[in-house]
């Protein structure tokens, strides 16, 4: 997140991403994964992202694109909350390429995701942050996001996911 | 969650709820809303989970049941890690009604949630805790589980989201 030198604003188009789209969105989660210094934790293929995204549909995704070229994309599910009785969307990921930033995409990204979320009758938009991505927190502070601070995720994987399993 | 005392183990059964359980459901819920003290939270009703639970199916809900008797039940539904290329298991919400507690129970549906996201193929199974909640946090770090301390997350809802939203 890059908001200290405004470049000048453009109009991003946002599009469901389609099947053709998976080499596109890999090449963006390995930049996402480099950017936050995480390589090594991405295994995702090609393939794995036909299977999950297309097939059994577990996630979606939105490209968006400016002067007809993708400049990001941002990866969400629905969420749910007993207490609402309703679904939420849950923003998993958001990136914009490093060279497109301060333009206000990212912007628009979450507002067509806010949008999305009102025409679905979903009670909320949510997102987790890196607590020290200062930038970033500000950002989401100005937008009147409120952090569930008292809340902690917590997350069984590998090898302790497959010992839990046993009987 | 109470395991001070352990009462005699006894065999749980878990089964998918139908949509004849939403009753059940949100007499749990409100019981959970009342056990947290977030009862003024709750604005759930019959009818919404109807719509957002059997028709929409934008969650999955399992009731326990001891000896032909619901005690207690779990909410999810699919989370994605762009990362693995991969969904995962959230669990939003586990409850037993108290007198059932200190049985294993809460185990029990945590073990099957945890069978279940590997029959689904899921690299992950989480849920979020309280920070206070002492008791809980060591029971689920004695599973393995692993506290994301490092992320937070944002929650955007309600006046705020239609703000959001508007162009």
């Amino acid at each position: 997140m890059n908001n200290s030198s405004p470049k000048p604003a453009g109009k991003l188009t946002i599009r469901p991403a389609i099947e053709d789209d998976v080499k596109l969105i890999l090449q963006f989660i390995n930049e996402l994964g480099e950017y936050e210094k995480l390589s090594h934790k991405v295994v995702a293929t090609e393939e794995k992202l036909r299977k999950t995204l297309f097939k059994q549909k577990m996630a979606e995704v939105i490209i968006g694109e400016f002067k007809g070229e993708p400049v990001g994309f941002a990866l969400f599910f629905h969420n749910y909350s007993t207490f609402l009785g309703q679904a939420g969307i849950y923003l998993e990921d958001l990136y914009i390429k490093p060279e497109m930033r301060g333009r206000g995409f990212g912007k628009s990204i979450l507002k067509h995701l806010a949008k999305l979320a009102l025409e679905r009758d979903c009670g909320r938009f949510e997102w987790a942050c890196l607590d020290w991505n200062d930038p970033a927190i500000g950002f989401y502070k100005s937008l009147g996001a409120e952090p569930q601070n008292e809340w902690t995720v917590y997350r069984i994987t590998g090898e302790t996911l497959r010992k839990m399993a046993e009987v």
